[in-house]
């Protein structure tokens, strides 16, 4: 990723704590990523029939992180309260999803790897979400 | 728009005024695109510099409410966290947007078009909202 | 949709035939949601084991023609190498998911639905295609 | 990213090289996130009426490499003619946004590091449609 290389660059001021910024836009991204491949990755599964829930978790929260990482890598004209309401918003989306990939990790390691990426984005964007309170 | 035939083939139960969501997925995709092109409208006029924030929330509300129309579209494994977060995120973001636009309407008539189809949004989804709190 | 509406308040110069484009943008835009709610909707039938490469070809065609739809959406710095190439791919998205979704057409009303979205997305590009070879 | 890790887990066969697969679609991630920041980067500084259309390209590049992400993501149901075209149209994209960026590259930092970001994009989807030709 070159998210702290790009917000180096950024010609105005960004009144965030900008470690924490990059560290949550990149797991917003590789969150993303990991939701889209374990909702695939269930749909091969023999036992699809079970994993319904868990492919449309995996969607939701796929392009809730999307969309959260891009209105947090804009900066100009930056708006607190929409920051705020699409990262609870995300938070809600990796819960839901966090959960019901958990539930069948002990007998899909997709469903670990991918419960994994998301609790790690649920609190990083809590993190977050304290920070600009 | 084939939102209203898609709905009615689901073919399983779904526990929300189906006229309703038809009528919220459509404001939240055609507040999306005005949205997408009211940036690109904005980044064509002469005075693009006092359009900065303008484009900025029309880049944020395009996205969120595409991401909100696809979880509104979908209804397996539904969990009404994850639709009420995105709703209120969403509300925020055409707010946001409409509030800009609008600030702009008296000189582009991009910008008023947008406002109001962000402003239609903001009251569907707050309407949807209230429906299934 | 507002895309009519708001191609007209476009400051500048557009090379294309604008009702064809609205109506391009239009069809993308339904075929989009339409691919949305299909992948759901086999996602939620007793067979979805049989549904699998149709959730996925929804899933792709899906993210296709919003990307496509965007582009298209923009006129400034207008590139007509990057709008035929997404175009053409859009069109590909579109036949694999329109064969996909034509045959589940006859035990699947919302696969016969997206099926006809589909076909009229990939005829829809195809013309604009044309137009701007 | 969990790009590998998840890409393991995947419960049938893959017939693509995966480490390039892996290489490609973290290369397409980062693109897309850096557009996505570029975009926003041009649109804060003094000059930005010199940069409509760097942004413009900022922003389909990222829709397409987002898109052509998942596209990548997902092997259930496998069409290389949509994977193909996919890559195609991407490639496109970057060579687009590469080559308006490097001409502001000695301007702006963030055009330097883009233009950076979408010609290893370009040069690794080009790896993959040769591998998949």
């Amino acid at each position: 990723m070159k998210t702290a290389a790009m917000l180096q660059t950024y010609p105005a001021e960004i009144n965030v704590d900008r470690e924490l910024l990059v560290r949550v836009i990149d797991t917003l991204v590789t969150c993303s990523q990991a939701c889209t491949a374990c909702a695939d990755a269930c749909l091969s599964e023999d036992m699809v029939a079970d994993l319904r829930k868990c492919i449309r978790s995996n969607l939701d929260c796929a392009d809730s992180c999307a969309t959260t990482a891009a209105i947090l890598s804009r900066h100009t004209g930056y708006d607190a309260n929409v920051a705020r309401a699409h990262l609870q918003a995300c938070i809600a989306a990796c819960r839901a999803c966090g959960d019901e990939c958990e539930s069948h990790a002990g007998m899909h390691e997709h469903c670990r790897i991918c419960a994994e990426a998301c609790r790690a984005c649920e609190q990083a964007c809590t993190e977050l979400l304290d920070a600009i309170a």
